[in-house]
This record gives C-alpha cells, structure tokens and sequence, in this order.
C-alpha cells in the first residue's frame, strides 16, 4: 500500500478503537428506543444518561445542561437563532473568522431583520480586542449576546474563554463560544455558570460522526429548533443516536484523561514541523497566534510561485492529506474568509496541517521530504 | 437469561447483522470529511454519495432531490417550516392523529401566526376522507400543503399516497408525507414528481439511530433550517454521519429487495396473532383500518379491569416489550392522541404490538400466554 498520512485532524479524526469497540458494542447489544418504557428502552436510556453524565462532568456542568444534537453546526445554529428568537436578543457581538455555521447564520438573521451582528477587529494573529469588547458592551443598550469561537479552526487562535466569560458576566451578557475545535483539546470548566452555551462535534475528538451537544446554562432558557417527540426533556426531538452518544462519550472521556500527554505529543510535533520549515524553507509564515493557539493546527503559508498554486492536489498525489482551509465546503478549493481577515497575502499559498496524537515526527519529516520537490523555494 | 420478546419495532428496529457488519467495515477504514479535497475526503464523499443513489433509485428520485438528516423528525421539521417560511405556505391541512413532530410544529407555526392549520376528519379506523379534502381544496384561496403520515405509527392506518398526490397535483398544492413507518415497508415510486417532500429515518427499517433523510422534489426548492458549511448542495449544512448515511442505504437496499418476504412474513405473523386473541380472549377490539394497514402493526384495545391497568408494566416483567402507543415522549405512558381522535374508549387498554420479519409464531404463543395470566377476561 503506498503512504497516507493524515494531516487534517481539524477537519475529522478517525475514531480511536477504544470509541469503536464501544460504539460496536452498544450497536451489537443495545437497540431500544430511550423512550421507551419497558427493558430495551430502559437499556438504551442508561447508555444516554451515563453518556450524559461523563460529558458534563468533565465540563463542569449539571446534566441538565448537556444536550445532544447532531453536531456543532445543529448546537450553534440553536444556540444563535433559539436566542435571537426566545430571548430577545437583538445584537449578536462576533467577529468575521468564525466557523461558517455561525457566519451564515448571521447573515440570515441579518437578512431577515432579526438581529444586527457587530463585527470585532482582529488583528493579524486573529485575536479580538477585548477593550474593544468592554467598551462596546458599555456603549450598548440593546439586547446583546457576544459569539465567539473558542479555537479557530483555520489558523489555531485561542479566545481566552475565561476573560471573555468574565467580561460578558460584568456586563451581564449572555457568551456563546462555539468549542468544537477545543472540546477534548483544552480544558473547559463551566461550574461558574458565566458562559451562556458552547457546542462540540463528537468527531473533531475522534468520536463518530453526526453527532454533537450543546450545553445550554440553566439560566438560559431557549425553546427548542426541532419540535417533536420531546427527547431530551423537550429540548432536541428526535430518536437518540445511541451508538454515537456513547462514542462521542467514550471519546471524551479518553480525551479528557489523556489530554496533558496528547497535548505534549501535538505540541512537540507542531515545534519539531515548525522548525522543520523554517529549516528547510525560504519565506515561510506561520498563520496565527504566536502566543495562544491549539497545539494540533499548524498554518503555513508558502511564497507565490508557479508550483505552489497545485501544492494541495501534488501533496495529495504523495499522499499527504492536509487542507487549504477548513473543509466544511463543497468540496472546492475556497479562498479562507479566515485568511482575508487576519491580513494574508492572497497570493501566497496556505496549507492548514492540522494533527492528532495519533501523527509522528516520522511522518512530518515525509512530508518535509515531498515539499522539497514540490516547493523550489528551499534554502539551498 | 430470560425470555425477551421485542413487540415495538414501530419505536425502533435492531440493526439488522448486515447493516451492523457494513458500518463497522466503514467505521474502521473511513474516516475522511466528504468535504475534503483529498484522499481522505474523496473516499468518505464516493460512501455518501452511492448512499445517495441507492435512495434516490430505490424510491424513483434523482440523486439531486434526497439530502440526508439526523432523522425523520429533522426532516418534517424542514419540510414544513421551510415551505412556510421559504415558499409562502399559509396553510395545512392535515388530521390530529400524525406524529408528533408534524403537530408539534403545527401547534408551533400556529402560536406563531405563521401559518393556520386545517385538521380533516378521520373516521374509526384513522383514515380520512378524501372527498372532503378535495372540498377543501376546491374552496381554498390561500397557498395551501397538505401533510399527511404514510402510515399511522400506532394503528397502522395507510394513507393512500398516490391517491393524495393526484388530488394534490390537481390542485396545484403540495404534498408532504410523513413516511417514517412506511420507508422499506411498501414500495413508494415518487417519479412522476407529484409528491413535494417525504421523510424517513433509518432506525425504523434496521438502519442505524440519528440519521434519516428527505425527499425534496427539485420543484420546491425551500431554503435550509440549518446554517453552515454548505453540506448537501447547501441544503444540510454539517459533517455527514458516513457511517450512519452507509448503514441506512445498506438497510434501504435490504428491506427493497427483501420486501415481499418481510411482508408476507409480517402479514401472517399478524394474522395468526388477531386470530390467537380472538380465539382466547373476550371483547378485544382491534383498533386502526381493516382495509388498509401496516403489516407490522398491531393495536390491540382490551376491555377495562383491575388486571390491564398494570398490563404494561406487567407484560414488561414478562419479557414481552411492546407500547401503550408512540415511543416518543417522555418515557411516560400518556394517553394517546391518535385513540382519542378515532374514538378509542380511554376506559380500554390499548396495547400497540409492532413487529419485525426477525420475529415468530412461537413469540406470539408465548405472549398469548402470558396475557391468559395478566388479564382474566379470556374466554373459558
């Protein structure tokens, strides 16, 4: 078999076999509907309520909080169009590098005369101006909720979501923070109820995939998007995914327990990748934080030239999977919103390598060994 | 270990060994995003993409009219919120006894003036009349739909659909079909393009739990209820649940080749259980269509006693799963919507045995039997 090596972890993880061994199990053994009120039902009951029980535990939230959903686009879209909609909120405080389920669901409230969106600065790093922030919560008198997504999936930027959690709270805000690139990655504690709702997608965290929650503070009471046989104490209708809950709960755990040793494997292969190219390369610029960012994301841009502008289908060829940006798309090769944002030189070619713990420092220098015969511009 | 019975495949379905073996063959060597460019990506998308086919052939649709969703519900939930919202429906006409996602979204778009909703007459057995929907259709000024169930969830009652899509094409009004229950279990041939949408979720014909689909007819073309990364031409936004998307085309193909065993099987298992209650227990009424129904349902009313207000709990202690009705609640038996409306004797106990091809005769016997101990109204 030839070579494949998967760089594009930020787009999907493969599921680890822990995950799959369960979600087999539970596949083999459980088949109830949960609500169902006789043995089956009760057995596939437990299975959501356990699942239930790991994720809010490790987010430091109360069972009643977590919900499950397809993904993280069905949790953010809740959490931004159920607000708007149940809560009254009338201005939604983000910024333009947001994942697109969020952006397009601006759009449409924007549209439609629902709520205005105010857009942040970013700086060429990607982060936000959190003065900035405080003061436009100070001058405001509308109804407002700030978005923001917790780790950027093009470029890496972390938002801090305890200064952010902080800030809202003293302006008595509601925060959204969509988590799907942190979820399992970074630790979330959510026991000073100061976030409003964040969203995860079990198979950013090599859970399955189709299947995501979203926590929603107590204190935020939003009326459900789907209406139906009110699963999930009337919140999301809809038969549960059992095997997937269970997967995407068996993966977090396995996340949540070895994140300090993942977290060194993926930092230590992004240094190593890191210094690789700047090696081994003329002109490089990493995209991003160079201060806080997710360790698995590594953004780099190449300089313009003939051979760079089939960089991604010749590293395909080599079996080299990365991305040019985030992958949720029709397929197509974009020009990164995230990219045009932060200030990028859109003649310059962006890869998004993005890792799991699962990559090597083996499969880095492989891939350094393609980009010379794909890339002239090597220090010679 | 005990005896189990599994009476309530109308709630949900065990995963059928093949359809279990394909989505662990996927689980274990797929785990691209179909949006990705690469190799990865291109793998996951050829998965969703036969899926697709094997669908859209199997209910005589174009590739271009079926998007996969996290099930039924998701997909009512579109088909009637966005016709409302996209296509200027302004009213429904459609019965009290359809699932629950249908009336919860009715009761919703009502409450919200967004649209009023016509409830047809249903006579004993829980069929409509369909000389009276054509009166309404004659009289009607408004941009009307028409949303009707295939097949009633807890009495089996069938709707006729090529009946309705005639009356509907005639009056130039839509036609949305619930077919949750029907999906795999009748042939369904939508290619002369008179039906405008239909739904179904996999788990209800031994296809996996959280995924389903819609049938949208390329003339009405609403907008998506989800914002995102444009997945499914941009009409489902979301990472698709390969697996899942895979197991349920792999349990369509199944249950469309195996239609005419499974039928028969579940006719004759039918069959001999009315004919086993009738030989050996008094006064018991079968509820829904004595024409037209689901093979595989059976509601059966027995008359009140001390005996039979504990038949749920006691049948359960027995081994037998069945349902007092829908499995879509709360996990608490509630009277049931769809009795009352077809004039059911709330004073009765309706029991709802709902069977699959994987089921036997000597289940019934032993249900037969158990039910000679839990109700004494048997004839001596």
């Amino acid at each position: 078999m030839s070579v494949r090596i998967y760089f594009d972890n930020a787009s999907t993880t493969p599921l680890l076999p822990e995950v799959f061994n369960y979600m087999h199990e539970v596949n083999s053994l459980i088949y109830g509907n949960p609500s169902s009120i006789h043995f089956f039902g009760r057995q596939a009951k437990i299975i959501v309520e356990d699942a239930r029980k790991i994720l809010a535990e490790g987010l430091g939230a109360s069972t009643g909080e977590i919900f499950f959903t397809s993904g993280a686009t069905e949790a953010n879209n809740m959490a931004l169009y159920c607000s708007v909609r149940d809560l009254g909120i009338q201005t939604i405080i983000s910024t333009k590098i947001e994942h697109h389920c969020n952006l397009h669901m601006f759009d449409y409230l924007e549209a439609n005369n629902l709520a205005s969106i105010k857009y942040l600065n970013v700086n060429n790093e990607g982060h936000i101006d959190y003065d900035q922030l405080d003061e436009i919560l100070c001058q405001n008198n509308d109804n407002v909720m700030v978005s923001l997504m917790h780790g950027n999936n093009e470029i890496g930027t972390l938002n801090d979501m305890e200064r952010l959690a902080e800030i809202c709270h003293n302006h008595n805000v509601m925060l959204h923070m969509d988590s799907a690139q942190t979820i399992g990655k970074m630790p979330i504690d959510l026991s000073d109820e100061k976030v409003a709702f964040i969203s995860g997608s079990a198979h950013k965290f090599h859970g399955p995939k189709g299947v995501g929650f979203i926590y929603i503070n107590n204190n935020n009471l939003i009326k459900p998007l789907f209406h139906g046989g009110d699963q999930e104490r009337g919140m999301r209708s809809g038969t549960e995914n059992i095997s997937g809950i269970a997967g995407m709960a068996k993966a977090f755990e396995l996340a949540s327990s070895e994140m300090e040793d993942r977290t060194k494997i993926l930092s230590e292969l992004r240094q190593y990748f890191v210094q690789q190219l700047q090696d081994n390369f003329e002109d490089i610029i990493i995209n991003g934080s160079s201060s806080s960012f997710l360790p698995n994301i590594l953004s780099v841009s190449f300089p313009p030239s003939e051979n760079v502008d089939m960089l991604m289908m010749n590293l395909d060829i080599s079996g080299i999977c990365a991305s040019s940006g985030s992958a949720c798309s029709s397929g197509v090769e974009n020009d990164s919103h995230v990219l045009e944002e932060i200030g990028h030189d859109p003649k310059r070619k962006t890869v998004r390598f993005s890792f799991s713990h699962l990559n090597t420092k083996k499969e880095v220098d492989y891939v350094i060994s393609k980009l010379h015969k794909l890339t002239p511009e090597r220090i010679s």
